[in-house]
């Protein structure tokens, strides 16, 4: 492989992560919008995703193995591979924090809709755009746009902080609203620890441009 | 570096990693024990073993860096570097739920004692049982032991779903037990993850040693 297959192979690989990126954020999607339309449909979907992201995952980790088996990487290819083994992780479990979340819609569907002082899909699109920005920082190899997202995640954790309070409160004004209020905090829960895995493919991001130091490898960059 | 001195360093990085594992599993004690007796100076504790468990996961990266930058290794050590370089990463989120139910325990102890028919140190066991063993499985490249990891995770899933059960009817029947019950269900979804956590790191075992073959390597057995 010469190297300039092995950069084109490095670049398929990326692509092949951002389309993964693009699933588990479609997968967050349907979850939220399952919860808020309460459709059975919407979490079905959910599951059906989970397979093509675990199959993703697979199918790129096999590829970064053969990636690191057939050459000798430099020290910055070293580091991107290393980082979208890690990433692709953090992607995976974002599909199973959705499939997570579709679980509770279904047990919601079951009982009387109740009436929470929870912005439930206001957090999501927190959680979302945390995921987006850290997935556009590794395309663009932005340790910036990537340390952006680390803030947001403490106001993703604010809100859930909140959310327990609510649901604490709104369960003693109203027992018997009990299994809807937990289902509730945990979807809460659920998307506190997405942004928790935006907030690791940040830091993987960090990781990898910061200490290989791509910012000023011009040759690096032509190949973005 | 001549291959005898590679595989020292591999050594000695497997042997960082497990003392990582045990910092791991001593969070995992110390939290739950700090429920148990309603500790705070235990809480305490498992909040300073987070930095020590932090540090470890960046040094140990760094390792497997270098040695995949210096090396060229054959396929059995690449995914060995690949499975530490993955397990790792779930040993410091073991980490950050122990540090979670640290967190909820220093609520729990500011509310009056209550209740629930829900044994968490028993799961806090199970969890570990699941993290030593998948460990071991580790240590001695074992597959089947990472298997029997696997079928581990169930029974705790299974706890976790009665604890869910528990608390709601707790609620019901006395709301104002509602925020030392929430605590509990969120320390129970920890813990639940924490046997994730150990499960993933079975799965990185499998990855390893099936993938790679390594139950047919002399070598590799005469260097473990």
């Amino acid at each position: 492989m010469t190297r300039t297959h092995f950069h084109q192979e490095l670049q398929n690989l990326r692509d092949k992560m951002m389309g993964m990126g693009g699933t588990a954020e479609r997968a967050l999607d349907l979850s939220i919008r399952a919860y808020w339309q309460r459709d059975i449909q919407l979490c079905k979907m959910v599951h059906q995703g989970e397979s093509i992201i675990n199959a993703s995952e697979r199918k790129i980790d096999e590829l970064v193995l053969d990636l690191l088996a057939m050459q000798q990487p430099m020290a910055v290819d070293l580091r991107l591979l290393l980082a979208i083994s890690k990433c692709i992780g953090d992607l995976e479990r974002i599909g199973d924090q959705a499939v997570n979340i579709a679980q509770r819609v279904e047990d919601l569907i079951t009982q009387p809709q109740v009436n929470l002082p929870i912005d439930l899909p206001q957090m999501a699109t927190l959680a979302r755009t945390m995921l987006r920005r850290a997935l556009d920082a590794f395309a663009i190899a932005d340790a910036a746009e990537a340390e952006a997202v680390l803030k947001l995640d403490d106001e993703l954790d604010a809100m859930n902080r909140d959310a327990f309070v609510a649901v604490e409160s709104s369960v003693k004004d109203n027992p018997q609203w009990a299994r809807s209020a937990l289902d509730i905090l945990i979807i809460s829960r659920n998307l506190e620890r997405i942004g928790d895995h935006a907030t690791n493919i940040a830091e993987d991001v960090i990781f990898w441009v910061s200490g290989a130091d791509v910012r000023h490898d011009a040759a690096f960059y032509e190949r973005l």
